[in-house]
């Protein structure tokens, strides 16, 4: 359904990097949710990351609810918004005209709408448009929150970098906390010297990438549907929706390769009269559908395209190869930005499949 | 959707393990393509496996269908089949009722559905039912096949033996080669090696995993759509739909980790008045659109949770802490034999992509 | 999506009238429904109507169940079933090779599946592709009645003949007369007037039509979603996939055309601190959405275009002008058993709609 | 899907009467379709009906479209627009507070909103939501023109006052004509008659319905899908999306319930190697596909709801009996304004199956 999203929930996006204003519309909701806007601008401001090491253009990114709110209460119908685009600079872009940007999806779109597409700043291909996820995400990262469902994650590795492992004893007032952080690390320390090596990367005129680390805590045994709405599925549909996400591992992941059976399975016991796994290797999933555990994936974020090197690439306007150079106002990293759309999105996903389970009135 | 997948074309799957068959409906195929019944056969030889080192349970998997095709040909409305589960042994089972078997979605199932679920061999959770999605995608398979595109998997990794890598100068002979081939590496050495591994494992009594690469190769660019229905958001759907699949990454994907911006561009270039790459780091798909590049993507398999080592675990019938054994007929690996769903099922996501840019005469 | 109904239930149909079978699955179930075979059995029974008007074709439909279902129960997971089509007999329809039968889908078919289609019979566009509907919707028929939400059709005008309208005093008291007749009127002498009027129809060689009223009765106001979602969206969508049907109103229906605004509201009213209408013009529904009262539709079900006369038409493979006399077991009204698939249809469309409201753990 | 329609074309709808604003997202357009807004602002100038017959109440209704579009091509992505709702006069209604007008939603939104609705002017139930649809739909309906398919409507009947019928041997000219006209007859004589009862009504407080008749011609012989995705079901599907009608009829509708089947049926002939019906009673569908004949169909429209009339009814907050007067602006009539939504939910229907048929490059 291309830019639809979601079964009982749906997500509809628009809007292009450089347009008028980027936006979404939310389907499913209850009537009577409470919206709490400070929620979500905190949600918007940690996507903006406004600390030093990130892009200095400021687009107090406010969205403005058009439809389906009434009093700070959802109503029960379609929920619009949109999310103004202040802040455009297309002429940035115009020397770019015909120039396939280097991991980019300028000549992807150029193929596909023969040039009918919205070319400045990735159009409708920008990381823009996760502000849209994330004001939609926000809103039911909220709800689930209330009914003691968290979800959180933290930069697993930048660049190399390792944070510390979650401490699986105080993991609620860890996922709290990171909720609280700019940047998402467990580890202070590990975090600055992540800075650091981002601070770098912008030196060197290059980027950088890494690894989040996704939990989500509290959603009952038995959550999730078989097959293709499998909550494995629905969260990878999600996620690869996000431009600079290139991988995802649930549990274990692709260190399953070298495990045997005996190793990676994870067996159960009960205590109090609860099941719980003593392993997670399989990160709160099997066969698609939640065991109790909490559920654990992670993603890996490329280091961004946009980059102030040199690169070679092509015109395809007029079919040459040429050299360019981007100027402008571009993230050395945007994996501590990325980890807010992650959260927001994979909200969205456990609430959809949360709501095919029990019905919308659950959110309340 | 549950248990429907795909957009313009849907695929809605049904059946249990030890039920009377499993099968699937496929809709919006066109009218008048061809059924090759030897192709899809010979796919499902693949999952089958029968060389020594897989089960010995041989059931004969002919699809039966039962509408929308008339002749050899599609006649243009819903396709209908079904698998017959010939030499189902619910008996087997019998002694694991109430027990949650480590790795498997038993207990899942059960706080899902509340013992109304069939339990017996993984019911609905089986991965009997990937008999269905091998049936449905070999027809999309072949058609692609017959518009020059090809879709090929090897083994690239089991439990820690790596096979070689594609030659991309030759790319197109060795997909053809693996496609021939029931155990599917290009090195026949490192097959025998893993062969070995996988015997081992047998008399262990215990089970290994591994990873899949997968290529597409001639899909034109600018296949695929935006946001959700990227071509990385449709696939990564459909694998995660595989019980035993726990990753995916496309390109570089988890190395982007610690790559830089500059070494994870791929520079564009033209030549004879195309468009292509010097590298391929990114997989083929830029902003979720393909950029004429092949399609490359890794899965991991993780290892058979079916083993015969006494394993800890619970009654959730008797709220008990429990050991078992799994007696029966267990694949040691099922790497060799998941390689044939993932093929058809990244068949079937992209014939569902490009029917939705060119219209399903396309197929044709 | 083709041959795929609904929202959080869904219904995709297949098969083809002198093919092997029809059949269809079922998605979004809850697990824990009770499967009731005798009321099934009797939905279906009241579609063959082996009455002397029908007819005399008996295939002792009896829909196979191959999964989803067990002991009686559904497990959760999508349920399959078959109804094999024991008494094909294409031979009676091989002299129609090429033929356009008047008021049938065959030259449609034809310029749609340009000579792919199974042309016996009408193939997928066979009436007989109702009978997947009605084992579809006796299901949820039987689980609304536990919920003590009952639907029933009755026959309101055969070819000008009028049966007697709803006795609003008694209507559950009719409605459960209804379910247990095979020909459906209030009015027992106005239905034997029917019952003549359609062996007349059959001695003339030709074929009569009428009008079906349905009751829905016990839907809680607030049921049904706003715009394409509404209860009259969702029915009339349904009321069309059954081939004969060409007309649907709602209340008044047409008859709104000649009232005035005053006459045509329903005024509310308190009583015992409930509220309902005096009149019930708008037939229950308002802006799409149960307002409590009885929900009242009628369709119009067009005079079986089979027919023994001679009838010009063409040779769409021969491009000729020809004459046929279609030979055969041919029904010279389906009204009578074209009621129950509405009775059915409905009753899944309305279960789809408090499925959305309440979840599928309401209908057990 | 609520307040989503479509398939390989979608419109989602958004807002509420007296909100900020009412718009819609159209996904699946292809790149490079031009927009003609002034065509856009015909269909919405007919909507309003700027006629002296009509509401005084002008608001400009532009649709400003917000992503999607460049340079008056279409992008390839989703487009956005909203219409903003300039004259908002919520204080018109503050003394409706609770009280549930006659043939409005407002108390069946009540009972499922549970008082969180915005009941301001009907909210998301107000025909203000059907400028949406003609936005979207008016885009679709100058594309079919390009492609040499008309849609259009007249005042078959209001108040019982008959318009002339179609003269086929100039249906062209004629739906043309209809076309430019404010007030859509096709005998301007019956045309003033019926104006002259449309203001008797308002002078008697009272409001008058009629009946809508709609053809669509051009379409090619084999459009449409089977069952669920038929012609007729989805139109009416798209028809019962707008408030007022309850009724729609294809062919001769409900004249077939007094038919026999040799009248019923329309015999097929050869002219000119092409295939046509002497009569077409089906109006041009047979089995849900078009045979090529004009499709045609009637849809009734009941009297305004909104009446200055004193009538009786509840406070459904204070559970008490009530009389209301309904003061403010209020059409005697929305036949005329109801026929625009008509025509351009039916070109968006129409383009979706062509679309579904041929790719949506086919629009071009």
């Amino acid at each position: 359904m291309r830019n639809i999203f979601g079964n009982a929930l749906t997500l509809t996006i628009f809007g292009e990097s450089h347009g008028e204003c980027v936006g979404g519309v939310i389907d499913g909701l209850p009537a009577g949710l409470e919206i709490d806007m400070d929620y979500i601008m905190w949600e918007m401001t940690k996507r903006k990351s406004t600390v030093d090491i990130s892009t200095t253009r400021n687009e107090d990114d406010v969205p403005l609810f058009l439809s389906g709110i009434k009093d700070g209460f959802t109503e029960g119908t379609s929920v619009a918004f949109i999310i103004p685009n202040k802040n455009a600079r297309p002429s940035d872009y115009n020397e770019l005209q015909g120039i396939a940007r280097p991991g980019h999806a300028d000549y992807a779109a150029q193929a596909k709408y023969e040039g009918y597409q919205d070319a400045s700043g990735g159009g409708h291909f920008s990381g823009r448009l996760t502000s849209v996820m994330v004001t939609a995400g926000a809103i039911l990262k909220k709800a689930l929150q209330n009914k003691g469902i968290l979800v959180s994650s933290h930069i697993k590795n930048l660049n190399g970098i390792e944070d510390a492992d979650f401490d699986w004893n105080k993991v609620i007032e860890e996922m709290l906390d990171l909720n609280d952080k700019e940047f998402a690390v467990l580890d202070e320390e590990k975090g600055n010297l992540m800075i650091e090596r981002i601070k770098s990367a912008r030196e060197e005129q290059d980027s950088v990438g890494g690894i989040l680390e996704t939990v989500v805590y509290g959603v009952p045994a038995g959550t999730g549907e078989p097959l293709f709405t499998s909550i494995e599925s629905e969260i990878a549909q999600a996620m690869f929706s996000i431009g600079a996400i290139k991988g995802i591992q649930f549990g274990k992941g692709f260190d399953f390769a070298t495990m045997k059976g005996s190793e990676a399975n994870d067996p159960f016991y009960v205590e109090d009269e609860m099941i719980f796994t003593r392993t997670n290797n399989n990160g709160g999933i099997n066969g698609g559908i939640s065991n109790g555990m909490p559920i654990v994936f992670q993603t890996v974020v490329k280091p961004t395209p946009s980059i102030g090197k040199v690169q070679h690439t092509v015109n395809f306007e007029t079919m040459e190869n040429v050299e360019i150079k981007i100027n402008g106002r571009h993230d050395p990293a945007i994996i501590h930005r990325a980890r807010t759309v992650v959260d927001c999105m994979t909200a969205f996903v456990m609430a959809d499949l949360l709501v095919q389970r029990y019905g919308n009135r659950w959110l309340i």
